[in-house]
């Protein structure tokens, strides 16, 4: 007996209203051996670049041959494509916004430049990746709805692919796709020009900033305030950065709410110079 | 191998604490081979018309055989019956209280009048419906709580659907059940008179209106705001009303929060016409 | 075939970012035919004793064989112990701070003196628990990361047992634990001397009063309210004490939110006389 293959769900939902486990009952419905882990589907509201920064700090941590499924959309049922994505094992489905950029790899997508925020470009598909544009009405559900591609779009692909189909079932072979650069922090001249990528439940921030792009002996600037780096939380007082679980860094403050403190959220600057 | 059946748990438990949890932890005690899915718990609480909503447009996305467990219970402890159905291949538990009313078919259980709220009258179970009082104190958890009948009572009686268990062995035929009436605005001479069911994460306004109820060239009324419909969330800009995929008219704020905007929630008045 | 080993999982860690789901992946990668229950993860941040009420309320209603895996850390990345516990046929895993007291009995624990907050003390393993600390760094994803030990030390720990490994593979033994006092109100001459163990998302105040302790004829003082018992939610009006469905006294408000209106939430004292 082979394990079930895993589905993983990432969109910005809520868990309030059944959405998740409607996408859910589609996925069991057309493929019953799979097994549905749920990501978050309580991303801030079509926050794209957060939702990819989340997909990308979880992928690899899944087995070979899951599904991951994002659904991020702001642009749901205009004319953008819906594509599915294979990689090293992994199959990736959800709108071609730049969601899925971690499917490719950081060098392709190139780096932010000082003082822009993320935006997608197209990339091309390099070798190892296979992509196709979700197109074949027999593996939707018809008809399909203009606000829930969700269900009706997206839970039929990533169970059709889970169900051992294959991705050219799906739709046409696609040789670009649209992706964010590599989250990584700018440089501009001897200082790094970052970014809060999300603000987590502790309220702490996580940047773009890579520890290894640190000048040596960096404090950081946030919304005024200066902050130094610390080796663990338990060691830490006060505000500071450490390197978080993701690999960048990331401002906390100890017994309390880094974001509520220094009155930044996700997108607000952060500094290291 | 017969894939696991599935279980859902649809309820205002909410999510901080592990009530959901816990009768999962029932449900596999006595089924280990069933899959539980949670449709949600982040229901407002006791609101058993948005539950009733959430459950009708969530079940027959699920698998034949699923077993649909929904606690929404402000009676919980007191004399009001606890019930089972079988429909359509199809189990549904819960409390007698109009919650499972998406098990009958809207037909029979009549439309609102203009003017009034949902309430829940008692209903003739059809042909091809069976339905049972949950009473075999034997499948129960014992002694049953005053005030966790879904981890007493419920959990276990879904457990025993779930794993080949008669309907007959959980208690007698019932021959009515509470339902309400239809999920469907009332018709007020030429205008359509309708409620907001549920409120989603994004503020949009789910209302009971059907589409198809619309009087040509129809505009919506909502909190002294006259809103027109569009096709698409993506064509859509400013408040709008568009076919939610539901199937219901759902108000929207293009980049907003309708309900906010329009200071407008569960409950509120939507007139068509 | 045999069923899934069950893993459950309690963290602080929220439900908008995908820690969890991370920690579901890495037990998947490890552990394929692992069924992952997630208990609940939105406990309020760094709340060990209301983390350590919630397992003590949950775990006895899974499989035997199950691991229940715990993690609310305020010391993560400093020097305290992880552990890992066998007790009747479950595993705990987790940090070394008092949250998996329930593992322990509670006459070993001892009685909380009136007057003083939850505090954990070094406590004997008894007979029928073996406990090791988890040392093993082949166990571990490496390398570890400071902050988030639920992916790189407990996950892949949680799922080395729930596969069949042995809890001495892990570590060494230990034969003593840090551990709360009984969650049990104090006794204070004829009154008894309570604490609100945690508060539910209907404002519901679960205290740590046993009904059995309580004085014939007694009421509550909390916050400068006197509150009477209930014999069930549907029968009582206004505010009002119940035995909840853990076993400990719970003060509601019919149709309301008692901690708003009590200006009372967790830690708050409560005094039956």
């Amino acid at each position: 007996m082979t394990p079930a293959t895993v589905v993983t769900l990432l969109t910005d939902f809520g868990i309030q209203d059944p959405y998740a486990g409607i996408m859910h009952g589609v996925i069991l419905s057309r493929c019953p051996y799979c097994n549905v882990v749920h990501l978050t589907h309580e991303l801030a509201p079509q926050a794209v670049v957060a939702g990819a920064f989340l997909l990308q700090s979880a992928w690899t941590y899944f087995p070979d041959g899951t599904v991951h499924t994002a659904v991020v959309d702001p642009g749901v049922g205009t004319a953008r494509r819906r594509i599915a994505l294979q990689v090293r094992g992994h199959f990736f489905v959800g709108p071609d916004n730049g969601l899925l950029s971690s499917a490719l790899p950081d060098a392709l997508r190139g780096r932010r430049s000082s003082g822009e925020a993320y935006a997608t470009r197209e990339v091309a598909v390099p070798d190892g990746v296979r992509a196709v544009a979700i197109e074949n009405p027999d593996l939707m559900l018809q008809p399909v709805s203009a606000t829930f591609e969700g269900r009706d779009v997206f839970a039929p692909a990533a169970a059709y692919l889970a169900g051992g189909g294959t991705l050219e079932d799906l739709g046409s072979r696609v040789y670009s796709i649209e992706a964010f650069s590599e989250l990584r922090a700018a440089l501009a001249g001897s200082s790094v020009d970052g970014l809060v990528l999300q603000v987590d439940r502790f309220g702490n921030l996580i940047t773009d900033i890579h520890p290894e792009d640190l000048p040596a002996g960096a404090t950081l600037s946030v919304a005024g305030h200066k902050i130094p780096l610390a080796p663990t939380y338990g060691a830490a007082e006060g505000l500071n950065a450490i390197a978080s679980s993701a690999g960048f860094l990331e401002i906390a403050l100890t017994n309390g709410n880094a974001s509520l403190e220094l009155g930044a959220g996700r997108g607000a600057s952060v500094v290291a110079s």
